[in-house]
């Protein structure tokens, strides 16, 4: 890129994201109150678009190879109550109403773990619900 | 994955990133009392282990092709209050104290833009600060 290119990108007003070369952009969804990460998870511009216009979190899920709706089976679905987009707009933040559990274990969050001070090991974080 | 190793990955007590085929795995770093997104990087394994052992946050820089070490030259450190894995292990959680700016803008986070209602236009976020 350009200097102005950049510029353009860091500071102007206009929507331009910079998908990786699968065509994919990292979506980092966090609860709308807490603040608590509820999970990663990657979108094409077709997942995107149908988020912004439904202000339900939409996917790419990489394994199945196909849009997924977060919820579309489980109902629990994202509500997007803010979508923001990083300085060089090569990841998205949602900061979502749950419906319910975001991780497919049970688990309000799909980092349950937290790495302890040996560096090897986890210990389970316990959920405040 | 097997079955069996999928169960061990989700439900282990065991650190075993999963890093992506150039040898990553994606970082997401939060601020430990508000919850706000400040940034988004990646770790080598190398990068993890000195951010454990330092308990401060460094990184591997994909445009350096090194590792850096966050405000190595700012001065502006990412102490690691706490450190999570996600279910399948192939992402972090940083929650941090960050000593200054996450953004390399001045921004405290990367994300200072939301998208608009519209779902072309960016408006800024007014930092709290």
């Amino acid at each position: 890129m350009t200097h102005a290119e950049t510029h353009d990108r860091e500071q102007g007003r206009v929507l331009d994201p910079r998908y990786d070369a699968a065509g994919l952009i990292t979506a980092v969804v966090t609860h709308h109150e807490t603040g608590e990460l509820l999970m990663l998870a990657h979108m094409n511009a077709a997942a995107l678009a149908a988020t912004l216009e439904s202000g339900e979190a939409t996917f790419f899920s990489r394994s199945r190879g196909r849009l997924w709706k977060k919820g579309e089976t489980s109902g629990h679905v994202m509500r997007v109550v803010e979508a923001r987009i990083d300085c060089d707009q090569d990841a998205l933040w949602l900061r979502c109403d749950p419906a319910g559990p975001a991780c497919h274990t049970g688990e309000a969050s799909c980092f349950y773990r937290a790495i302890e001070a040996d560096g090897r090991s986890l210990r389970p974080i316990i959920d405040p619900k």
